[in-house]
């Protein structure tokens, strides 16, 4: 058998023992669920161990190749990342299990009486980078909504993925679940991901996690529905009737928290009648917190020590210190901006005229719409769904943040007593 | 230009002024919307000569090529035909509008009230074959969800779909909507269905229409996530609790009384303890109705004038007056038997027996599920979604009839009064 035939049929067998695996896990109560979860915590914690002397050769090589230091951070254990896994598995243990759930049901004339209820998806591939704790996560909110979880981490923390999901798969088995609920692809050559989104008959969705590049690479190869992550260009916009006190707090919160993630501020719009009095406090709260600004014209002319933002600019997801800043007619041309140059990811306003608020939420097509609030609220946990598998920025299945009943379906269920059509 | 990059242009060019359109639309009123809905149903009666002369082109070509007198029939308007196309779209000015609605909102201990808010999909691209009625059914349901709709139907129709099209766009203009928010591909060559399915940026979502072979083109070449709707091999299982007669009722009413249609009844499994009793009723009954029979090895002990069927048959989609009959030993025999040959389309139990009942809606996972009801129910109007665009028979963001509500997406809106992160 050639290397690619093997390649093939090592992924074709997980798929389809993955498939196997997910009728088991559809119908296993809660209870069985989560004592998988909380055994699961209970191993990785007793096998600190083992889990860093595989991370160990991980990271020995990764240095060997002259990897970043900050690269080898993120692919690091220590007792406290396993501690925090396994603790991030306890909470999935303690949230409601979405499956089985009827969200609604309706009468039918005729006396039918019909419900939706939700069920798993069935198979998810997981296709990520770097972090080994991707895969004691995404493995733990996949079993609590019934599904299994095929997980395809990068070839830099493969010792790590299989250490750890060793033991989450002993786990399953010793809660008489199916141990093949949960497996890494032991081999991580990049032929076999083609492969993999090929097997549409026994998958059922495929989350990248990672990269503009991976996500695009996945998107455009797979046959397999695809649930996206591009990238967060997120405004806030400092609307006429912006209390400045709030606007400067809300859009520091926005940039400065932590820059380096989706929900993070890239565009501050301010409308043309409050920029006299707002640019100014704003550029000195800016700059003391280390920020870099770029300006359009008309910003220049308040803050003539500033750079000149470039077309570009307008687009860029910095995830760092750096900040645009736009002066806007009005809220319209507000949303023509966001529109153009935004990534449908988060956008806030700071105002506070009703009508203006409203129809910004009304107007604003993008995953999460604020009104006097931080674009980094946009995150599952901090709205209150519990976890997050990520966050989708298109439209189908689900948009914003997939939390458990994102990883769910429905069926419809249809309860009769003889009833024929005519 | 080449003739490949016009072709690139033309599609392209159209999928962006689509896409424009639909950020009009995504806020337009909904009376606005109905009253578009209503204007092209009467321009559709009014312009009957019109449309019947455009049709005539078509009927003429197709009889030129040969083309059988049944796919004739379905390419074929009439004055009836017009009527009941038109009769639909004032139909669907009947229903609600799912825009708009906040399916659900709550508050988070911050104060932050953050709800779920339906919004449209944006631009749904329609790929179908023949019947000229969808150009109009499928316009009008994209239109009430407030998306925008790139219509390419197949050549044999084309004139048809064309003078459908304009008077459409002509209503949509009277109204002061988008004329651009309908438009059907006016070129009909392959090669641009692969130049479409290109176009992530610009459409949200295709829906393919017609034959396997489409379906599977559509699916294998699309980087547009694609709502599918393959074969439905429908399952009835008459347990050992079932009651003779309405057992005969509901598999004679889901196979005999429109057998060309997916949610037909192909095979019927019959409990081994109610098998000499039911057997003799229903082949009786089913031969007055013309259906031929193919059994399992069990079954022609019962019927020995039947043919056998093969194990091929179980996976059969016949459309037509032909069933299977296997005998299993019990319930989980009748599920295994469905998870292995089934198409997660639909399934019906007929039993008196409480847990029998329970245990097969919640083991079988089709997008319908039945107790003691036809198969023929799982349809959108018959389940009360008002109108249906489709089955989908994938779970990714609808699974079973697809409504109104199922072409539409929801945001998180989130009103704060200053809240930022700790």
């Amino acid at each position: 058998m050639s290397s690619t035939s093997k390649l093939n049929k090592l992924i074709a067998d997980i798929a389809s023992n993955s498939k196997k695996a997910s009728t088991i896990l559809a119908t296993s109560s809660t209870s069985d669920k989560n004592a998988a979860l909380n055994k699961m915590a209970e191993k990785l914690v007793q096998n600190e161990e083992f889990l860093l002397s595989e991370n160990q050769i991980d990271v020995t090589e990764a240095k060997s190749k002259g990897t970043s230091s900050a690269l080898i951070d993120r692919l690091k254990l220590s007792p406290e990342r396993i501690k925090s896994i396994a603790e991030g598995l306890t909470e999935v243990s303690k949230l409601n299990d979405p499956v089985g759930e009827v969200i609604k049901m309706w009468k039918r004339p005729n006396g039918l009486m019909v419900g939706k209820k939700r069920i798993p998806l069935g198979v998810i591939g997981i296709i990520y980078e770097s972090r080994p704790n991707v895969t004691a996560d995404a493995a733990g909110l996949c079993l609590k909504s019934g599904n299994s979880v095929i997980l395809r981490g990068g070839s830099e923390t493969i010792n790590s993925n299989l250490a750890i999901a060793k033991l989450l798969r002993e786990s399953l088995e010793e809660c008489n679940l199916p141990a093949d609920a949960i497996q890494v692809i032991p081999v991580t050559d990049r032929e076999l991901i083609l492969d993999m989104l090929k097997l549409e008959d026994d998958i059922d969705l495929i989350i990248p996690r990672g990269g503009e590049g991976l996500i695009r690479f996945v998107s455009e190869n797979s046959r397999i529905p695809v649930l996206k992550h591009y990238k967060g260009v997120c405004h806030v916009y400092v609307d006429k009737y912006a209390d400045i006190k709030m606007a400067t707090n809300i859009c520091i919160n926005a940039k400065v928290q932590r820059p380096g993630v989706c929900n993070a501020m890239e565009t501050m719009l301010v409308n043309k009648d409050i920029a006299k009095k707002f640019l100014p406090v704003i550029e000195k709260e800016m700059s003391d917190s280390g920020v870099e600004l770029k300006g359009c014209e008309n910003t220049l002319k308040y803050l003539p020590n500033i750079q000149k933002a470039q077309e570009g600019d307008w687009r860029e997801e910095y995830l760092d210190l750096i900040l645009n800043i736009k002066i806007v007619d009005d809220l319209d041309d507000a949303i023509d901006h966001i529109h153009k140059y935004g990534s449908m990811h988060t956008e806030s306003i700071v105002t506070e005229n009703y009508e203006n608020s409203q129809k910004f939420i009304e107007s604003v097509n993008s995953s999460a719409v604020l009104v006097n609030a931080s674009t980094r609220f946009n995150d599952g946990f901090q709205l209150g769904l519990g976890a997050e598998i990520g966050i989708s920025t298109s439209k189908l299945h689900a948009f914003g943040p997939m939390g458990l009943e994102e990883l769910t379906s429905s069926k419809f269920i249809i309860y009769g007593n003889g009833q024929i059509r005519n």
